[in-house]
């Protein structure tokens, strides 16, 4: 009997079984980025996280469909101070274009997406191609009484909201210290209370990306989108919502708040956070110098790095820490994982010559069987990557004691070695997402074969054969082979 | 003196120089694919083609915006005849999503640009990201009296826009003669007159993508998406408008017909279309089962197809053919496309190696100069790679002989190979985006180091030396790869 999935509900806080409202069925919906710059590596590990989440939930047997949005509704204001007007002038080409940042920067998410090897999610909506299912939310808020208009602009009303809903649920804060934490900021005396929170904003000017509304032109508040794509293309109450720990509070807080005040359903059922990321254990960020950029990771180009990454040696290095923990970055830890990485692929190599003897199920056999058991046990468990990694380790140790000869083939059966290419296939390559460190490349065969012809070439030399000696290095020359015999005898290649 | 860029307006039939409104600055937009189904390779062409117009551009020194947009809101009906109102549902997970077949086909044309080295768009609008937009242009239309509602759909009235404004004139059609090659269509009747075009359509139940609108619920025409968002993002009238041949009728003229009755001005200024594709002399068609996928081309997985093609080989093979030009593509022309990609790199790589001794001009200079400067000439005259191509062929012949010896190195000046080596990186790479051909590969150095030991191991063999003939077999056994001896003599070898 195989064990079930249970999720940790960050808003329920505590570890929930996993019943999708409608299997086989699951919506997923993740916070994505937002198109402005680029990703921090902490944004990967996030969507990194998800990415194994989504494969595992598939590997399940559910049909899931994922949704993860791209915030391109921004804030841009132009910064001339030049307004919309100018928009309509012969000079549109001259003016910055919110669009063209948001183009630039969203291929190059893509791009760092697909170097680390995460599936695309099922729909991928902007915010700004959900502007009118935006303004009829904020109807609905109107409509019952949620939501109120000052001055072309409409704030959520949450001392209304937390009379019928508890406001502050999800990330446990009470709405008397949230009022009592907020100092009034210039500009917003317009709302009812310092905690209201824009649903529209009126536009300045200034302000380059503006729609028209019922409350004139503007643009929507930023929490509103996620309330309108999840429900949209999910539903009222969907099964699970993923992000950024930093975005429980005030963002998914609102989003609920959004929901039930439209839909008397607070959406997700099942929230889930991933945490935070540091290097050396210190948080990155650009006053210190240590903000290293995904692709940084990769190609070693950050002075902070003593050499490049490949994709799944960071993506092995998220995962051996629950997506729950925070995670310290360091040299060591990456060196650390690059030798695990390859260690594990080398051992999955090593099972395709293995054939066990033994007929019946023997010690090793059990040992194996309770250990493969364990990996999908450890991802059933709030999705514990780091568990399951332990596990396919000591698999691996097994497996490479069958290869060296300190297990006897006697002591597995065939069962057994095809129960572990199953599971190696299925957890370092569909759930995990990892690459194989290239395969023994042509260019090992290159050399295997020149130590050929270098003895060859020896054997020749030692006859006094020199024709063949000769013949051999006439002919390795015509293929750009440069034969060099070193002071100690010793022989080496070069290739032009 | 450099010669200037002239381009073939579509729209008025000539050559024209090109002065962009507001130079340095260039706005370009070309339509997108509708991304219900993977692209044709006839849409890879179109798209290559404007891509190295726009590489071309900015190698001139303009700066480019370049617009291409998604067609993504389009006519999907639920098969299951189930509406909207489903949507709302529990089991929304369980119905079609647009979307989902959006994000799927979207992916997969990034994926194929990116194979065929195309660069990114600056701006990639969709058309669901601008639903508002579409109906303020429909707005302004009925305002100026070019458009009409009836039951929830607007129409485009042609015959009130044609005492106005010339109708036809891009396709070279008469507003007579198309009145009377219509014929009323089941469910058309609504509209004034057969020609006029749908602005915006009532949605019926079954369309599971409609947007409120001061109609009511509906939909988009599909000629407006352009319109706007090129006049959005480029302004009201602009530089160059590019697709495919069959759109100029009806789309781009209906475009043409929605600027000019918004706005008064016609939206581009110069038009550029692409002509069509063949296979084999024949249309492709699924039903000739001869639509070879553009992935298939790669892959060679189409049993028309002899073995795949690198897409640079493609998209050399468009670059030989005008883009104005129809283009048969055979596997001959894949071949010769093949050898000449090779031909041309191989000529490249041998620049490095040579230094001229000359002193001062040759008439060896006079040709490579001429030459080059007819690389941009030939582009400047409309884009005419073809020709480019062919002067680089004829350069590709002057390096081969120096590097061979037939032309010595005392006929040409260092700075005749500095000028050879800017045109070649400029050219292949820059402006037509071909990748390099894989350098010398280690397996190619694998087959010639083979053919070494399979001639030392033949010799051995003929002095009935099986010790050192053994020794080969068992070495390269060890090293995973196995000699074969066939039936005429011939050796090959595998790697395992």
């Amino acid at each position: 009997m195989s064990s079930e999935l249970h999720i940790y509900n960050t808003h329920k806080r505590e570890k929930e079984k996993f019943e999708p409202l409608n299997a086989p069925h699951v919506g997923l919906y993740v916070c994505g980025p937002t198109v402005y710059s680029e990703p921090h590596i902490g944004n990967v590990r996030t969507f990194s996280s998800f990415d194994v989440i989504y494969r595992y939930l598939v590997h399940l047997g559910y049909k899931v469909r994922y949704v993860r949005n791209i915030t391109d509704a921004g804030h841009l204001t132009n910064a001339a101070g030049e307004g919309v007007n100018r928009m309509e002038s012969a000079a549109k080409l001259e003016s910055l274009e919110p669009m063209e940042v948001v183009q630039k920067y969203t291929t190059n998410f893509h791009d760092i997406m697909n170097l680390f090897n995460a599936k695309p999610p099922s729909i991928e909506p902007t915010a700004t191609g959900h502007i009118i299912e935006q303004i009829e939310m904020i109807e609905k808020l109107i409509e019952n009484g949620f939501a109120y208009e000052v001055e072309g602009s409409v704030y959520f009303d949450v001392t209304s909201y937390n009379k019928k809903y508890p406001y502050g649920e999800l990330s446990g804060r009470k709405i008397e210290d949230l009022v009592a934490g907020y100092r009034d900021l210039d500009g917003q005396d317009e709302k009812r209370n310092t905690i209201d929170f824009a649903l529209w904003k009126k536009a300045s000017p200034e302000h380059i990306m503006q729609w028209r509304s019922p409350w004139g032109m503007g643009f929507p508040g930023w929490h509103l989108e996620c309330s309108v794509m999840s429900t949209k293309y999910l539903g009222q109450s969907f099964d699970i919502h993923g992000g950024g720990m930093d975005l429980k509070f005030p963002h998914h807080e609102c989003e609920i708040a959004q929901n039930k005040g439209t839909y008397n359903e607070g959406g997700a059922r099942y929230w889930m956070h991933t945490n935070m990321l540091n290097f050396n254990g210190q948080k990155m960020s650009k006053s210190l110098g240590n903000a290293i950029l995904p692709m940084e990771f990769v190609t070693g180009t950050h002075e902070l790095l003593d050499k490049g990454y490949h994709p799944s040696v960071i993506r092995l290095l998220f995962l051996q820490t629950h997506y729950s923990s925070e995670l310290d970055i360091n040299i060591k830890g990456l060196q650390d994982a690059e030798k695990a990485w390859k260690k594990l692929f080398e051992s999955k190599g090593h099972l395709a010559s293995l054939v066990g003897s033994a007929k019946t199920p023997t010690e090793t056999s059990g040992k194996i069987s309770a250990l493969c058991k364990g990996c999908t046990d450890n991802m059933n468990d709030d999705f514990n990557s780091a568990k399951t990694l332990a596990n396919l380790f000591e698999l691996s140790g097994i497996i490479n004691s069958l290869k060296g000869g300190q297990t006897t083939l006697d002591q597995v059966q065939v069962s057994d070695i095809e129960l572990l290419t199953t599971t190696f296939n299925n957890f370092l390559l569909d759930i995990f997402g990892l690459q194989e460190p290239q395969q023994a490349s042509s260019n090992d065969k290159l050399d295997d074969v020149m130590n050929v012809i270098i003895s060859l070439r020896k054997q020749a030399r030692d006859n006094k054969d020199w024709a063949t000696s000769d013949k051999i290095r006439d002919e390795l020359q015509a293929a750009g082979i440069q034969i060099k015999d070193g002071k100690d005898g010793e022989v080496s290649f070069s290739v032009d």
